[in-house]
């Protein structure tokens, strides 16, 4: 639907019109990259990392500060941390943690998270955490770079680099990374059994192959959804637990390259205000992995639907009971639901990219963004 | 500008139009029956919180649940509260809360809050907190209702009846609830000085006669931004610190009634996503009373006006130089800036009231939304 005007600057983008949809395809490589070295069957070493057992049964907290995509990450590894190690995970975004006085201490493990390495506030935050004794551990993806420098521990994401200012690979990994950070401290405070480790590994082993399914399978629905959705001003994205978390960065693509004023809320919070703006047409992307939660989010699908919001499910294969609610279906591959984020993102992302094309906008470089915010 | 049709009805709403204006201007009685008998200079008691000052200082953290505004008073009561207490305060979305294995246990203090303390999520997590053996005290409006009835200890708002479904003044006595807590565990604590509390306690007892100033003073600058609001489809809010977590609460208000597509930023984040909205004519309205970052919100007001946007500021009367910056200033009286919330959401309450209005909405009734949510 979209025409392609091929230039000089197509061999850099690998045949790809743009650096996102290229960097959006590179996502299979980039887990395989991320998981290299660092998880084989039945193991998980990050021989990086150069905590004691010690240190980190120690730990009373963990505080994860980052920005932008980086934070919403962070809000996965959030939840993904707490379920698999039972440690109090805070999260704060770094221009609000450098300037109030945190309470971190040398009991504290931060987690800073940077694309880049060189975001003002979360290098800010990182010293500040730092001056009060914390320990602080970087997941980065530019080798080199200052935050990587200053931490004291260094985890890179391997993504390669990422050249479009709206983030994805990047994105998929910092994710990828938080879930092998929780099944590493988790086989250190052994808040999980090795038969469950050897479990969680499988699963994560077979994310690069289903991200490549989910990349294949994806794209024609999601070219029709952005045909629609380019004439949409609004949208809603919601989900409970690790689908929250997922549906925050989802409505931050469409904001960011589609210019979509796009919202997340958890499902549950919807009739405690943000319902008042669903009417006819309004679209919806429900998110609903967390099979546990399934009938909840059904039933917070059906309060959209009976005002008449458009909705669009992302859900497990197989999942059929929610077609009956629902005006579109996306099915990903089955996979363990704690790590269903990096697979139920590339719709997501795919629909941001779609419909900023069809919208005719400068998709690498959106309006009033840069790549890297090396200020405040 | 807008007509009023006096009805029977009117008698009941004391010659206000809606039950909504009728509560906003309730509410410097209502904080001074926050504060009767519990505060007086130099002294805070809390008679009806039964816990031991070394049960208090045993806690290893709070944990805030609530769903909707009630959240976003929690979320102004965690800043505070480590601020005063330096005591980690963990806060969740009782959807979220009850069905994630939340870590807590008898060393939690879980504060719940609701007004009509029958909200079932909340009424959820307060049993789930029960369970894993934490104490939970509870923040309610309506006596005898089922969340008190099953709390631990009960700090009621003293708000009086609340009719309309946007809460206006049970938001401000939770937010006052908050303060007086804060200190109330600050000095058991021994984290302020007896000097710092008895400051402290000072500008809290201003709080109603300057909400009653702040009504005044707003009433006719709001009713003009409400005339320009009613054509506006979406609208930012932004502030840092405290004036961020009030900008949650000033969005949903606008969200619930006037039906615009409100959002609130912590300023900082803006760079990282939300700026690609900003264009020629967006309403942004910017809080800044804290003065310690007021040079920081400042550069966020210039970067959105560098943009187009229309921006409207809030600040404490005599700080002039965000006039060069913005198109409208509303000014609020002076306040120690921790409890600067209780004043700038006035004009946050009016500005959608008389949006509402100017659109013609039921502003009582808002569409789809109750004002009590008993089911899931």
């Amino acid at each position: 639907v979209f025409e392609v005007n091929w230039d000089a600057e197509m061999a850099e983008k690998g045949g790809y019109p743009h650096f996102m949809l290229k960097e959006i395809y590179e996502q299979p490589a980039a887990l395989r990259r991320v998981m290299a070295d660092r998880v084989s069957p039945g193991k998980i070493e990050l021989e990086e990392i150069n905590l004691s057992t010690e240190e980190i049964k120690d730990f009373n907290k963990i505080y994860i500060l980052a920005c932008g995509t980086a934070y919403y990450s962070g809000m996965i590894g959030k939840y993904v941390i707490e379920e698999l190690t039972r440690t109090t995970v805070e999260i704060d975004v770094a221009s609000e943690f450098r300037y109030r006085d945190p309470i971190v201490d040398d009991k504290t493990l931060v987690i800073v998270v940077s694309q880049s390495g060189e975001t003002a506030d979360t290098l800010a935050g990182l010293r500040l955490a730092q001056q009060k004794g914390a320990r602080v551990l970087a997941l980065t993806n530019v080798v080199g770079s200052t935050i990587p420098r200053e931490a004291d521990e260094v985890f890179y994401l391997h993504a390669g680099p990422e050249i479009a200012v709206a983030s994805t690979k990047a994105f998929t990994n910092m994710v990828a990374a938080f879930y092998l950070l929780a099944l590493y401290i988790a086989k250190i405070k052994d808040t999980v059994s090795r038969e469950e480790l050897a479990v969680y590994i499988d699963e994560l082993l077979k994310l690069p192959k289903l991200a490549a399914e989910t990349l294949e399978s994806s794209e024609e629905m999601i070219k029709g959804r952005a045909r629609d959705y380019h004439l949409q001003r609004d949208a809603f994205f919601i989900g409970r637990n690790t689908d929250y978390t997922l549906s925050l960065e989802g409505a931050l693509k469409l904001k960011e390259i589609s210019y979509i004023h796009a919202e997340a809320y958890p499902a549950g919070e919807l009739k405690h205000g943000p319902l008042a703006l669903i009417i006819e047409g309004v679209p919806v992307i429900a998110i609903a992995t967390r099979m546990s939660l399934y009938e909840k989010t059904l039933s917070n699908i059906k309060e959209v639907k009976a005002r008449g919001a458009d909705v669009t499910a992302i859900t497990f294969r197989g999942e059929k009971e929610v077609e009956k609610s629902v005006d579109h279906v996306l099915y990903i591959p089955k996979i363990n639901e704690l790590f269903s984020g990096v697979l139920a993102i590339i719709p997501l992302q795919l629909l941001a990219y779609y419909t900023a094309v069809e919208k005719g906008y400068d998709v690498d470089q959106p309006r009033n963004l840069a790549k890297s915010v090396t200020v405040e």
